[in-house]
């Protein structure tokens, strides 16, 4: 293939270089004409930018990432689907790492990262995350990172998460008024923060409604499977709850599916309600009642910030935090209709 | 910060520069100690090793690009999973891009891909990729590239995808054998080869089993909002169906939330039928019947054919084209007891 440089190839087209280059990388600046006549020389003259040599002139990849530890939780797939809307209108790509849940896997991404892969980071920890060494390291080397949903106190950057406190007040609150004794509340893993935010706020709605209440936290497993398991044991145990808080969705459709294997009726033995933003939740057999998160939003709000730091060239002195509220969406699964009525 | 080469940090470690390397990019060649005595020298000396230098020396990035429509659907972030599962056995880093059924944003990420960022892609194309001038091109440029489940067959690479064709038929002798008079497709887009796939399988079930029923092919839109607006119109309209095919699971959802808003009964006044790997297909009320697609395995075997090339070091010569059949669950929101005693 010939070894044509951006120059010689402009020359032959009679472009400014920089043209050339904007037009190679699809930039909104350049006219649909202008690409066409960039593309097709550079095809005809099998020339392919070298974007290592090219990123490292213009100092900045116009790439940032999304970490996060899944796509199949709904919450997920739709704050990645704002992240874009901003990115995409920047004219700037995303790529997409999974962490599995894993922390060494999370480490690996980051150390892949911080050497000028992408020009910023989006990111929502792993529930292995304890340390935040990689994250602290990664920060350190100048640019911009952004925590969304998931974040870690201790590193010093911006932050736009749910107001995880009060939602989980008002997700045991609800069970409460619905007639529950015994709540338990499903979390996929320790070390998490939101975990513990969305837990301590049932507790406080137990001290305020119900002293005494039993409230349990029930650590399951980021796996379905054995995260499932763990449910059937609390199901059929001596002490089974009858009222199940889902830390997230896949929580909730796992105790479905072992209420259905069981035959324990929601809600009338068990009321179920479940953090998530599951398109199905009305379709439901009974409608899950969920706690709902501005997914595209909280998306939207961190891919902003981070723009506005990389327009600024470097991180912001005074991180923010951004707080966007919850909704508690009551339906079915939680309104045991018949209790309500002895009241 | 201190700009160190690699040699030299080997030199302080009195290690080889290739163990230090590939203690940097977290090798499994590497032991866990000498990974830590590497990490933390590279952190005290301040070193980021140079990825482009590094790649272009290694000739290879290690990592590698799924290129997908959108990660809402759950045949895509199982297929993911698949992939990535054998991506990190292999030591590999996986970058996601999302093409939001956009050929225009495809051919950029393509462009954008074309240039070293990655050793391989595997994609499975937008609905709206009429051309596939964008994946030849690519294809020239002598990276490996395989699709799956979305192909475009004029593209002479490996290929995994699942019997379309029979699936489509499956589905639509399913509807018939449920006492469907009328039957509609929905189909998220034209220029998919599997959308028609999909149809003509059906209707040649509709020709073998019941000549002459009504079988139409509805174009509805990717966008759910979009899609639920052209359901309700065929819902609503004069000769409206008593049988759907969703092509994808969104579809499915969105005739599901229409039929509540206009109190449809499903089965006994539409039977619905979806391709969809919906986790809470039996949860939802009336259970979706479905046509599951091996996603998990699909990505797996994708994956194995790309790395396959990876280690020849170049495309073969003779592309595979791997079929895994699809399964159908029928539940109850097709099979029309009342109908069926009748018979």
């Amino acid at each position: 293939m010939a070894l044509l440089t951006i120059k010689q190839l402009a020359e032959q087209l009679g472009l400014a270089p920089s043209t050339v280059s904007k037009a190679l990388r699809d930039s909104y600046e350049i006219s649909a004409e202008t690409k066409q006549r960039v593309l097709e020389a550079a095809r005809q003259y099998h020339f392919t930018p070298n974007p290592y040599a090219s990123s490292l002139r213009r100092k900045n990849s116009r790439t940032i990432a999304i970490v996060v530890p899944e796509v199949e939780d709904s919450f997920f797939s739709t704050a990645i689907n704002g992240i874009e809307f901003v990115a995409h209108s920047a004219d700037y790509h995303v790529l997409i790492y999974l962490t599995h849940e894993d922390q060494a896997l999370e480490e690996s991404i980051l150390r892949e990262l911080s050497n000028g892969r992408v020009d910023g980071i989006l990111i929502s920890v792993a529930t292995g995350s304890a340390s935040a060494r990689h994250l602290l390291d990664y920060n350190m080397s100048g640019k911009p990172l952004v925590f969304f949903d998931r974040v870690l106190d201790e590193v010093p950057v911006h932050k736009v998460i749910t107001d995880d406190f009060e939602a989980g007040y008002l997700a045991s609150k609800h069970l409460l008024e619905n007639g529950c004794t015994h709540i338990s509340f499903l979390s996929i893993g320790d070390g998490l923060n939101i975990m513990k935010q969305r837990f301590d706020g049932g507790a406080k709605a137990v001290r305020e409604f119900r002293p005494g209440t039993p409230y349990h936290y029930v650590n399951c497993s980021p796996d379905p499977n054995t995260a499932r398991i763990l449910i059937q044991k609390l199901l059929t145990s001596a002490n089974q709850p009858d009222g199940i808080i889902g830390a997230v969705e896949k929580l909730a459709i796992a105790t479905y599916l072992e209420c259905k294997s069981l035959e324990i009726r929601i809600p009338e033995d068990l009321r179920v309600l479940a953090f998530s933003n599951l398109p199905t939740a009305s379709l439901l057999k009974p409608g899950l009642s969920t706690i709902r998160q501005p997914a595209y939003e909280i998306g939207k709000k961190a891919a902003s910030l981070l723009f506005e730091s990389l327009n600024k060239n470097k991180p912001p002195f005074t991180p923010k935090s951004i707080v966007v509220p919850s909704v508690l969406e009551p339906r079915a699964s939680t309104l045991w209709k018949e209790w309500q009525d002895h009241q």
